[in-house]
């Protein structure tokens, strides 16, 4: 499937296989991983290959590690049963929030992969595998106002730039704000979390519309 | 310099070049960047040296990036010119709060390759280069209950896991608060900050101790 | 652009910058390069990420540098003066013939760079930069019978494989035929060899539309 | 065994295991392998080794995928049964044409391997392992005229570069010419055509002939 | 634990875990291995991490090959089991000398691990495992005068360098002289394996009392 | 030039380039460096190609190092001027000694090299360049009995194995004993490097008749 947040396109797919990684063979429980990557020309300026250069980028790293914990928060692992659950992020073009932009698309791919699942009758118990859903945002204060999903340019201007990721419950998964060259008090934090537990709430209604209408 | 918290020992050096890496030259402005490891015996089972396996692995990214971002907001790089500070933090034994102990212990190394620089007139401005100061503290929730610098044993039980980085100020500089399988309500969160922000104070109080025994 | 042949999808896309690769330079000649990539699940099972496993696979290289030979036979290097073009072809969907549809489609992003490097007058000769057209087919043999642009299931049974690539006015630029495990006499070879260049042919009046319609 | 075309020379081993790559175990059936490399001073001036610069490069890969192809045409995997057949071409001098004296020489290492494992007893039926014979010449044009196996010097003078792979009988295993910066009409690739089936032929006339004075 | 030899401090730690490696299998012998490393401000400047650069240097490389054997030395394989001891020799600080200290160091660390496997009982016969004990010692020729324990600075200055493994009863085990750009005689050989072997006979003492006072 | 020692063949070739690495620039002087490597096929079982494995092993590593130094202290740097020679050692069969047998070839290919200078008047001072004559044996304790040039079936039976070094005037440049699970007295390492120093004093008359043959 295919996420937009304003320019930035997101392709999410879910891949299912049998069986699990080593180090969780035999618990009876499954996994879910994710992998995020930027095709070489989906800023505006080409970046180099990831496969050229011959190894994964502090910063993809990072991503794919959030996205893998932001999936796996919803997930009830003995239900799934030993089955390894794969959501590839691909960012086709980029503008801003493609982080969160590939949680809140790759829940609806790992929905797919857990219809998919019960069809095959696959999972130990399909119906339990989800235990809530996630969508995710990113928050910024530009010029002293906290503003919900930048594009590029203004986040490149961001003072502070937060990324949340809530259930469907209006609870935190992950929490992630960072300064970088400027800081933040607690009021502006507070109102950062406000903002971003709002526009959480927005989409998971756009979520629960995407589902019904497949 | 060894930093200590618990049972964990950190050594964090700084290590001063003139210069600046390509994409900054002719800026004026010098950068501030870091690189975390962890000797194989640091914990209690013996881990691969990534030098052998040939690459970083991501957890290790993570925490170089974090703290590098947490070491440049204390300084005014126009004031530093254009010189590199390396701070390298080689955690020998770890339980619990590595990257925490490598901020604070971190930041001491920052300072004395600023006086470094001062002594040798390296530096555009040498009293203008820091511009706050930093800490960092990691926050859990063990059964309900927020508890500060959470030792190996302990975090592994924690059901969130946070880690905030204040200035000595007061305000933030980084908030990274994660459930990975749980999840925490605003209420939760907010306790969680409170207790971070006043771990910080008292660690800012140790950091002037510790600069003013030199 | 998005180039579709039956189920396979190739996105093109071109980027241009200033200068060549250090062993061109001060020769007064550009350069064109051409990287080919498929995601993960652009089959119908997911293969690994190149990025993740560190290296280039054979087979990309092998593409990358089909494309990149086929795309320079229609340029003009001194006319193009010292830029280079590079070509990222990216499978997003695979089913069957997506190097020749990366020949063809990159074709329609390198006239997307030349127009562009005309507007912004960075060319020595805008206007005799591209010399000719190209497009690709692949022909192969199933049960017999040479057919073009195998479908995945057709492909899978050709006893011969052939990739043929061909100027608009009707010249070959690149044969490659192969019958792996079963080889092929010089009537079977006449017989693609024939049907490719029909086929392309049609595909250059393909191009010419979707370049006018620009 | 030592094969030399002019100036050209490739030394061809041959190299049999018990045992088939992963993904063939259990088929029943053989397969054959081969890795083409050359010195780093085979030519006249000094290459990296591919093994100091940590990778294979795109071009070593793409010949020794070839020859793999070429070779495995004439094998029966069912008759080899459930062994590995490496063919290794290592380039001690190259003056053109080292793909096609790879092939021509590991057709001659591929039969010593066969009768080794005859001597052994170790393959199924080892009289109806190699079903046909291969060998391999190059074929250029040199201002305009159709010639066979050019040396370093007219290769690179050639507007196009053909290599084509013929069996014992004359039929075709694999052809692949290119133009790279210029193109080819149907009656010269005709000529190339016609010229590398006699090249072949003489080819197999030599090989019989080694094969005879072993 | 931790050795000094002058200025240089190398931390030795051994880790056991049951099992060996693969080619080892079944033969009931364990295995010991080291690893070597410095930290990147062990040295006056700083050097890049190995992982890092993706790759452990050639120096590195030789210096744990070097440990590993004279470590082996010491032990009956047998009497161990199939148990593999590996030994982390980590260069804190550097001032000559780190590869002799490590050796030295790293037997002290070997006794420990076999305590360690005699009191868990894991080791077949515990008691024989240690046949003898080994030191080392770097000597070197300054000014035509042989010299032993060499720190950085006389290093750099030295006209032949040799480092030499001796066992506690003054057998040896490895020696290894250089003197890359100047030649030594048969005479300063000589002297120098007497003057080596002095030096050993005294750090024999000092890990007795080392092993005692524990 | 081709190095025969028993069944041992190693290939050592020189290559000249212009100019220093980066760290000896300016300086006036020059560089030998050497680069050691087998063929998959060298040995009896085949090896897995070191570019394949995508780097190169510890032994590969040392052994040049080894013959690298060997050869530079034949030369004068400043006599040289800022060249570089490359001495590739690629070994086509091995049976023991393939390391020595290196050295001693390469101090031929490096005087080619140096004729070569001399020739095309690219050295500062040619007939300076080389200072001394070197070559290098092995010589290995088997049975108690120290003996000269194992074969590999010997060098596997040896308790003890030496590399040594030395002039054409009988000093030493490297000495290398080690007895792995062994250890050796003083009286046996006496008798060895007698033995050393007496095969080295046959190879360098061998040498001197092939430079005069030339």
């Amino acid at each position: 499937m295919l996420v937009e947040y304003g320019n930035t396109r997101v392709m999410c797919t879910a891949s299912v296989v049998t069986g699990v990684p080593r180090w969780r063979r035999g618990s009876g429980e499954g996994w879910v991983t994710a992998e995020y990557s930027m095709l070489p020309r989906a800023t505006n300026t080409r970046g180099d290959r990831e496969a050229v250069r011959g190894k994964i980028g502090g910063r993809t790293h990072e991503i794919s590690r959030l996205i893998g914990r932001a999936l796996r928060s919803c997930v009830d692992f003995k239900a799934l049963g030993e089955n390894t659950i794969t959501i590839d992020c691909d960012v086709l073009q980029a503008d801003g929030g493609t982080r969160t932009a590939a949680i809140t698309g790759g829940y609806i791919a790992l929905q797919d992969a857990v219809t998919w699942l019960t069809d095959k009758k696959l999972a130990r118990k399909p119906d339990k595998i989800l235990t809530r859903s996630v969508s995710a945002v990113s928050v910024g204060v530009v010029k002293g106002q906290p503003l919900l999903d930048l594009c590029y340019e203004e986040d490149s201007k961001a003072d502070v730039d937060m990324n949340v990721v809530c259930t469907g419950d209006g609870d935190f998964v992950e929490v992630q704000g960072t300064g970088e060259q400027t800081v933040f008090d607690r009021a502006t934090l507070d109102a950062m979390l406000d903002l971003a537990a709002k526009g959480c709430k927005e989409l998971t209604g756009l979520q629960v519309r995407a589902l019904l209408t497949k």
